[in-house]
Order: structure tokens, then C-alpha cells, then sequence
């Protein structure tokens, strides 16, 4: 195999964003990851002899434990790296951090990162298969495979369905991703966000709160009020009044209609407290198959 | 099996505390200690097929290593979750995170928390065994149950022990497993605490430091001076004047006592400097037994 | 066996430092690790009944995830633990804290810490083995002998080679093991500093910037400003005008030489961005080297 060879399948073993993944690839995925889903044996060893490092640049909890849990369901050794934003402010840093890690010899990382188009730039320079756990306001890979593994569980087919991601989609990666793929399976994606929060870069229709709540997926995002100070929403109860899911609004929505949240909630922002486990929520069932997706995710780079 | 019966299992697998947990179970888990620190493997294969995790949100070194270590030595995955007090101000996110870690599949979750009454609320809302590593001044029931397993090795017997408990009782977890615990075996428990240390919701005699130096077992708390600023004690050497371990009053312990402390230990406060290790002292030996505690508990959990 | 013969041979089990560790036995860990480098396996379950801990009472990150990785390719269970100084300012709790995961039944425990002596004085006192993973400007161990096994990689023989250290000699750790270490292999260790960063506990000569051009070695040191408030070099720049590894300056090597450097690098400080991957620096083989020569120590401490 020539190094130009290698090179290529190490990039088809990373995931770096679903803009530029085929559709194939992301239905191979999701395929997998049904698979492990069902897998008869909850920790195996098949990849008992691989060490991968989850770098988190940017802390998380419920993203890094969801891929701490798919790996060492997969069998595989893990090494936790996390770093404050202070440690690392100049981006240099975060290059040789990867450089380190890649060099005690680790099969594969998972990274988060502030810094948008660095990642593209590690995965040149790297030659271990680097996975997406958000980068920036640019991508966030496995969060939009797992709300896509969610909605087929319970629509079967992501064609023709109607999404409406509402909330602040100019500041989402959890949007983006999902915007890319959704669309490449043929569903109808639309956003739903006051003007300041509006992206220019995604070409959806943007629709109202109540046009919404006909959709098939009503796709609820964070609200990161520390971005917006000066916005149109001086108050979290403003923010509700407007976009908040409220028992109200899910007593509008279609029988089939589901609820999702990338997780973490404010609750009673984005939705209410009693909307969160009601019956057509599915923002726990998200973070179960979080794990089954990740583990298709690590399989595909350990490969 | 009903979803009742299942509901009643989940719960005879968790720890909440000891006030609740008969004498025969409290029993069953002590001997079972006992295999486990003879056991002959050191670590063995018995959940290797089991995730669990331990969650503190409340930080900690010594409990959540111990509890880490008997996870390991029992075969079982770790997912380690730890936040500051700032990033889990609200109660809710308590309950998001844990049933966001039990939707991943984990199959039991080690708990620290601070505010009192929330565990009893989680372990209704959640399937996976929870099991109780220190919540607010409630209980700490591993920790008692160390204490009596170092207690039952030195006596053989806990009936009609004369345990004395010595410091702030009043915001003490340690003291309250203890206390509901002992006295199921029918030891007699005694305080012993300056005025502004005493509790209100526990039916024990108050006895002076001289009194406590003829007990049995003489059990020194931690002072945690930041709870008390405006207290009788504006130093830690009047504390240490006042109930501290001095070697002199190790001088007067009966032949056969022992003096205990959960640790981490306030050094010429609670405690001399060199009495820490001194032949009646068993701080060190309660660290060991936490292990084989901690593996009888979480095989509980995870059986 | 004895006591003082068991506790002869934790002592032959622990590692640290070099200076009082003979030729023979740092060659046999050289010797080791490269046994372990082209080991079959790169997971093995060498050591899959141990466990072992990684106490860090400074931060670190490459040094804990190198020390994690040599221990579970071993087949070890890792407990990590880590402290901020501000919860262990006092010494004594730097023992209890080691005494406590000793007497949960620990193999062996990596250590790094900032009090100087306070290594040996734990060696003392503890039975299991502690392998020295930086202590305060002493000694670090371990990123010597990767040091010297990336040095041998290259040059086969340590004998005769002209070997400089340049950057703060006073404060380093790295300076002093590799100046105890090399000499017994008959090196010739020299070193290049400011006169307010040179050290006086050690016999080398002084040497000027271009001077230590002409060496066989240069092993740049890391330059830490925060201890250097009032010192000649007012800038970084300055620092580097004066004694970073320029594109220029590395023009002026043997061509048969080498540029080391401990990591993290301040980049365009003491080693230039482009410099820090050309042809002769060795600084990601370092971190590579890391692994086997922890691998080693780590099964003399676990043997």
C-alpha cells in the first residue's frame, strides 16, 4: 500500500463532519450501529488489544462518558485527556497535545475543540483516525447520527420526513450536522429561531413556532444565554413564551410527533419540566442510542 | 416478574443508607466482606461484563478510589463522573445526569451528593441500583459499615460495645450510618460534642471527652471549621485542647480500645500527629476494609 | 525473607531518581524497553492481577496518559488520581494521601509531587513500590532514561557523546536525571545557561550557545517565565535571541546530531515552530520512547 493509500484510509477511518460523509457511509453507520444495539454480549473484546484517548478540549460529561461507555463496551483501553480552556488558548497547543497522544502509539481520538477548521487541519497532520465530539459552532457528527438512528427507530424512513430544528441555530454544530445529513436521506429540514439567532451558511427555510409544531421532529437545541447578552430575550421566561416547548405547544403537535433535545436541558427554557419525559419525548432514548452509534463510530476507526 | 416486584428488587440492590437496611442485611454484607478480602484472585473476572460509575458530585478522593479499586478487583468497567458544586447548582441537573448515565445502560451508579432528601427521590425516578457515597449530613453508609467490619474484626462481637463518637455530630454523615447502624447489633452508641455540635434528630447520651476515653472504640470525626465560624472554638489548637486524640489521652484509653476516623484526618486537631499510627489506632485498617465493603456492596448492587 | 530484605527489595522496586542508581541497573531498564517496544502484543495481560495508581500532586497531562498507557498495555487496572495544590498544601497530606491508597491494597504508585525530599521520606514509610514521576527541580527519572534509550536509538553508544543542556539548569528535574544518568555511561554532559538559571549542585562546565552547537546532543530545556520574574530575559524573544533553536542555529549542527526537548515546547521560544518536527528533532520520538521505558519500570516495580 502506497502512503497516499494509507493516508486515504485513515481519513475513511476518521469522522470529521457528516457535510462531506455519503450517504452510504452515514447508512452504514446507522446499520452498525443497530447491530451493537442488539450484540448478545455487553462488553466485548473486540477491541481488547486498541488504546484510544478521549481529548476534550471543551469539558463535557454526557458526550465523553456516552463514547467512555461504546469503547469500553468494544473492549478497547481508554485514556481520558481533558483540558480548561486556559491551558490551552493557543491553538499550537492543541496540535501537540494530539501530536503526544498520537505518539505513545494511540489507535484512535476522540476530540473536542473550540477552535473551527482546526480539526481539518489536525487530521492532515495526524495519522491517527480522529472522531468529531463538536468542534466549534461547526460540527457535532455522532450527536446528529444518534437523533438520526432515533428518528428511523421511529419513523423507518428518513425520506420525506419534516424536521424543524428550533432555538439558536447560527451558534449549533448539533444543527449543522444535522442539517448536512438529514438532507441527504431526503428529509425536509426547516429551522425555527428568532432573527439574532439565524444562520447564514445552512439554505433552510426558516418557519414559525407554530408551523413547527406540525412537523414530524421537533428538534429543541440548548439556548447558551452567555452568548447572548444583548439579544432580543433578556429573560429565560421571554425565550420560553417564544420557542419553549410547553405542555401547550406538545398538546399541538401531530399524535406521531416526537420531541428531541441534544441534551443538556434547561429545563423549563427550551422545555418544560414535565415535557421532558412525557410520552412523545424522546431525549433519554437519544442518549441510549448515543451508545450503539458511538460504538459504530469507534468500530469504523479501530477497523 | 411485575413492574412492582422489579421496582422492589432495583431497590434491595441499592445502598441509601443504613437507618432502613435490616440487621440480617447489614449482616450478609459484612461476612460477605469477609470472602472477598480473603479472596484468592486479587482481581477477578465476577462483572467483567458490567458498567458502572461512579458519580460525585461532591468531591472526593479516598471514597471514590475505594470504591474505584473494589469495582476493578470485581472485573467491572468505570465510567468516573465528577462535578464541581458550580456546574450542578440546581437539583435537577442531579437527576438529568444520573438518568442520563443509567439511559447509556450503565448497571449501577455510586453516588455523592449534597442535598439531603434527593436520593430517595432519584432512587424512585431511576431503574439502575444506586448506592449512597455520602449525601449531605444524611448517611454514609459504606463508611459505617467499614467502621463496624474493623470493629467486629478487633471485638468479634458488636453487641453490647461501647462505641463513643466524638466531634460535630450534628453535621455528620458517618455518625448517623453509625449510629442507625450499631445499634441493630446492639452496640451503645454515646456522643460526645461541644454544645454547638450537637444533634437534635439521634436518641444517644452526650458524655464527656473523659467519660469517651473509657469506651471501647473511640470515633473521631473530621472538623470542618469552615461550617463552624462563630463557634465556641476560634482555633483549631482549642478543638484540639478540648477533644482532640493528644497522645496523653491515648494514655488513658483501656488496654483493648481502639480509636477510629473516617479521614481524611485534621493532624493535631482531631488527632495527634503521632498518635495517626499508634498501635491502638485503626485509621488505616478502616481504609483497607473499605475495599472488600465496597466489593460485598457492589456485588449487591450488581448481582 | 527478612524485613529489612522485603523492604530491600520494595526499595530495589521503586524508582527515585538516578543518581543513586547504578550503571547496571538504569542499563537493564534501557535494555527492557526495548524488549516491550517489539513486544507482540501491544495489550498484553503481563500484569492483569494489578493494580496501580498514578498520583499527581502537580498537573501534568503527557507524563500521567504516558504512565496510563505503559500500565495498561501491561494488562494493569489504573487508578488515577490528581490534586490541585490548593487541597494538598500541607505535606503531611501528601503521606496520608499515599498511605490511604497504599492500604486499599495498591501494587505501585507513580508519583509526582513539588516538595523536594518528601519522595524519600515516603519511600520510608510506605511498603509499596514508588516510581518518581517528577519531584519539585530534583529528579524525573523516567524522562531521562527516555532521554538516554532515544540518544542510544540514534547513536547506539552513550560512551564519549558530547551531550549539552541548555536552558534553566537551576530548576530542572530533567537536567539533573540526565546528568546523573549520562555520566555513568560515560557522556560528557555540559551546559548552556544564563548566568541567573545555572545551577550550583552540579560538576559540569558551562558552555557557550555555540559552543553547544558543535555537540552531538542539544536537549533544549522548557522554559518556565512564571519563576523567572525579574531575570535578564524580559521577553520570550529575548530568550530565544539568546538561546533558541532557530532554523539558523540548527543550520550550524553536525549533521549527525540531534535536538531533544522534554515537551510541553514553548514554541518559537526554545525551539522554533518549524524546527520542532525537522529532520533532527527528536521530540515526538521522545514521547514515543516514552512508553517502553515506562513499560519497564513499571514491570521492575510490579516484578
Amino acid at each position: 500500500m502506497t502512503t497516499a493509500q494509507m493516508e486515504s484510509r485513515t481519513k475513511e477511518r476518521s469522522l470529521l463532519g457528516l457535510k462531506d460523509l455519503s450517504r452510504e457511509e452515514i447508512q452504514s453507520i446507522l446499520d452498525r450501529a443497530l447491530y451493537w444495539e442488539n450484540h448478545v454480549l455487553k462488553v466485548n473484546q473486540t477491541f481488547a488489544h486498541k488504546i484510544v484517548t478521549n481529548m476534550f478540549f471543551e469539558s463535557s460529561t454526557r458526550t465523553r462518558c456516552s463514547f467512555e461507555v461504546a469503547q469500553r463496551r468494544l473492549g478497547a483501553e481508554v485514556i481520558n485527556f481533558s483540558a480548561s480552556a486556559s491551558s490551552v488558548e493557543k491553538g499550537e497547543s492543541i496540535y501537540d497535545t494530539v501530536r503526544t497522544l498520537e505518539s505513545m502509539g494511540l489507535d484512535a481520538g476522540v476530540i473536542r475543540l473550540k477552535p473551527v477548521g482546526m480539526l481539518a487541519e489536525l487530521a492532515e497532520r495526524v495519522k491517527m483516525p480522529l472522531i468529531n465530539a463538536g468542534d466549534g459552532n461547526n460540527e457535532h457528527p455522532t450527536q446528529a447520527l444518534l437523533d438520526m438512528y432515533t428518528m428511523r427507530k421511529h419513523f423507518g424512513d428518513l425520506s420525506g420526513l419534516n424536521v424543524t430544528i428550533v432555538g439558536d441555530i447560527e451558534h449549533s454544530r448539533v444543527a449543522r450536522s444535522n442539517y448536512w445529513a438529514l438532507r441527504k436521506f431526503g428529509a425536509n429540514v426547516r429551522f425555527c429561531a428568532p432573527e439574532s439567532m439565524k444562520a447564514t451558511d445552512m439554505d433552510a427555510p426558516y418557519i414559525t413556532i407554530e408551523e413547527a409544531l406540525q412537523s414530524d421532529v421537533v428538534m429543541m437545541l440548548r439556548v447558551q444565554f452567555e452568548r447572548h447578552e444583548s439579544n432580543v430575550f433578556s429573560t429565560a421566561a421571554q425565550y420560553r413564551d417564544a420557542y419553549g416547548m410547553t405542555a401547550e405547544r406538545v398538546s399541538k403537535l401531530q399524535p406521531h410527533a416526537i420531541v428531541m433535545h441534544p441534551a443538556p436541558v434547561n429545563r423549563n427554557v427550551e422545555i418544560d419540566d414535565d415535557v421532558v419525559e412525557c410520552p412523545q419525548a424522546r431525549i433519554f432514548d437519544q442518549m441510549s442510542n448515543g451508545v450503539p452509534i458511538r460504538m459504530a463510530v469507534m468500530e469504523r476507526a479501530l477497523r
